[in-house]
C-alpha cells in the first residue's frame, strides 16, 4: 500500500511515523510532481497534477472539515473524497463562536475601551430575550456550536439544506425559509460548506433581513460573504459589528479594508486548527475501515459539494 | 406588613408596583432614617441604622449572592438573612468566566493586537490537557461555572469547604487541600463567598502555588485577593495575567495600578447583574413561603458567614 501526504499540518514524519505505527509495510512518502502513483492520500488544498497524476486513487482524506478546494479540482471518479469530522474542531468552533458571542452580547469591547481609558462605568444590561443567534449550517460543527450557545440560554435559531431537528434550537430549512430565519435573528454564525449554492449567501439582500444592530460571525469560508454588502451595512448602521475568521484572500491583504475596521474582529482562520494527533487517529481509523471493505462517515457527496 | 426597600436595583417603583401586584394591602417604602420600622426588607448594603431602628424586622432579602456587606453589620438575632440565588446570575457568571477562559486559553488577546498592526500570523496550539482550570467555590455560580468550563472540555478542578461531588470535576476540599488544588490548576477562579477564613485568601502564597504561567479570574469580591501579591506574581513570570471584576474599593480608584497594567483586565463588577424581574420573582416566592411558615433556601448561616 502506498499512500501520499500533500501539505500536511504539522511536520511529515509525524504523518509518517503514525501511519507506519499501524501499516509498517506501507510506502508513505510527501507527494510531489513524478512521484509514484498511490493508493490512498491524505492532502491538504494539492494541484491538479496531484490527482492527474495518480488516476488509481482509491480514496483521499481531506485535512480540514471543508472540502471546497477540493472540490474544484478534477478528481477520478473512483476516488473516495473524505473529510475530517469533528477530530477536535467542533470544541474549537464552539470556543470561538462563544467567545465572540458573549464578547458582543456582554458589550466586552466597550468595557476595554472604558479599561484602557480608566472609566468605571456601567452598561446597561442586554436582555437575552432580545440576542437570539441564528447558525447557518448544522453538520458537526453546527450542531456542536448550536448546542454551546444553547448552553448560555440564547434563543437559538439554526437553517440548513434539510430539515434538521435539535433540542430546544427553532429550525429553518431550504431556501423558502432563509428570510424568515435571518429575521428571526440578530447575530448571524456562518458554518455552511462553501458550495456554488451558499458562496455570495451573505450579500447585502440577506445580511439586511438580519434584525436591526445585528451582528455577523463568519467561521466558514471567505467567500461566503459579499466583502463590500458587509461594510455597507455596518456604515449605514444596520449592523454592529462582526468577527471573521476567513477572507476571500488568506492572509487578508495589507490594503483590505477589514484591517482597522473599528466594528471587525479580525483572526487569521485559527477559530479550529486541524489538530494532528487527532486526525491522524481518525484518518487511521477511516482507512482501516475502507480496507476491510466497510462503510465510512465523512465521505462527499460530489454533487451537493459537501 | 410593611415591606422596607434599601438601595434597591433599578427603580423602586418597579419594586413597589411588584410586591402590590401580590400584596394590594401591603406597605411598601424606600427606607430613610426615621422610617416607620418594618416586617420585611429588601436590602442592597444598608447601614448600621437600618438594622438598629428595625428591630422586629423578620427577615432581609439581600439582594445580591454575596451577603459579606449585611454579615459586617449587628443583626437582630432573630432576623433571617436570606440571599439571592441565581435569579439569572448564575448564567451570566458562566459567561463572564468562559469568555476570560477562551479568551486566554486562545490567544485572542494577541490576535488582538496582531489584527491592530495588520499582522497575518498563527500562534502555536495550546493543549487542552495543558489548560486545567480550578475553580474556587461550588455554589450555585461555581457549580454553574464549573459545568460550563467542562463543555469546553477543559480539565476543571473544584475547592470548596466541604467535599462536593460533580461530575468530570476533580473535587478538593478544606484547607488540607488547598494547595494540591492550586498545584493541579493553571487557570483560577475565584468564586467563593467572602468570610474571615476566606479574605486574603489570594495570597503569594497561594497563587505561586499555581502552575507556572498561571491565570487568575477574580468574580467574587476583591477582598479575597491581595493586590500587590499579585502585582508581584505578575512582575516575576510566574503568572500570565489576570481578569478582574471585583476590587477592594469599588470604583476602583484612579492612581491604582491595576488600571493599564499589560496584563490586567478589567470591568467594573459586571459579571453578574442583579436582574430585576428575576430578583423580584425569587423575592416574592421566597417571601410567599415565609409567611406560610415553610422554610426557604438561602438562608444565611450566622456562623459561617454566607
Amino acid at each position: 500500500m502506498r499512500i501520499a501526504l500533500y501539505n500536511p499540518d504539522g511536520a511529515a514524519q509525524f504523518w509518517i511515523d503514525g501511519l507506519h505505527a499501524v501499516w509498517p509495510e506501507a510506502e508513505v512518502a510527501l507527494w510531489s510532481p513524478g512521484s509514484p502513483a498511490a493508493d490512498f492520500a491524505i492532502a491538504w488544498a494539492p494541484p491538479q497534477a496531484f490527482f492527474d497524476e495518480q488516476p488509481g486513487l482509491q480514496a483521499v482524506f481531506n485535512l480540514g472539515a471543508g472540502v471546497d478546494a477540493l472540490m474544484r479540482l478534477r478528481i477520478p471518479p473512483q476516488t473516495q473524497v473524505v473529510r475530517l469530522e469533528d477530530a477536535g474542531m467542533a470544541v474549537q468552533m464552539a470556543e470561538y463562536v462563544c467567545h465572540a458571542v458573549l464578547r458582543h452580547f456582554r458589550g466586552l469591547d466597550a468595557y476595554e475601551a472604558d479599561a484602557r481609558a480608566g472609566r468605571w462605568r456601567k452598561q446597561d444590561v442586554v436582555v437575552r430575550s432580545d440576542f437570539p443567534v441564528g447558525v447557518m449550517g448544522l453538520g458537526v460543527l453546527g450542531t456542536r456550536v448550536a448546542q454551546a450557545l444553547r448552553g448560555f440560554e440564547f434563543p437559538v435559531n439554526a437553517w440548513s439544506r434539510q430539515s434538521k431537528v435539535l433540542a430546544d434550537v427553532r429550525g429553518f430549512a431550504g431556501a423558502e425559509q432563509l428570510d424568515a430565519f435571518l429575521a428571526a435573528s440578530k447575530v448571524l454564525v456562518c458554518l455552511l460548506p462553501l458550495t456554488v449554492d451558499t458562496q455570495n449567501i451573505l450579500d447585502h439582500r440577506s445580511l439586511s433581513k438580519l434584525q436591526q444592530g445585528g451582528y455577523v460571525i463568519n467561521v466558514a469560508r471567505g467567500a461566503h460573504l459579499v466583502d463590500a454588502d458587509l461594510l455597507a451595512l455596518l456604515d449605514s448602521g444596520h449592523l454592529a459589528g462582526a468577527t471573521l475568521d476567513v477572507f476571500r484572500t488568506e492572509p487578508l491583504p495589507s490594503e483590505h479594508p477589514f484591517w482597522g475596521h473599528p466594528q471587525i474582529h479580525i483572526t487569521p482562520h485559527i477559530s479550529a486548527r486541524t489538530l494532528d494527533a487527532e486526525s491522524l487517529a481518525q484518518i487511521i481509523g477511516k482507512l482501516q475501515a475502507l480496507l476491510r471493505g466497510q462503510p465510512v462517515d465523512g465521505v462527499v457527496h460530489r454533487d451537493r459539494g459537501y
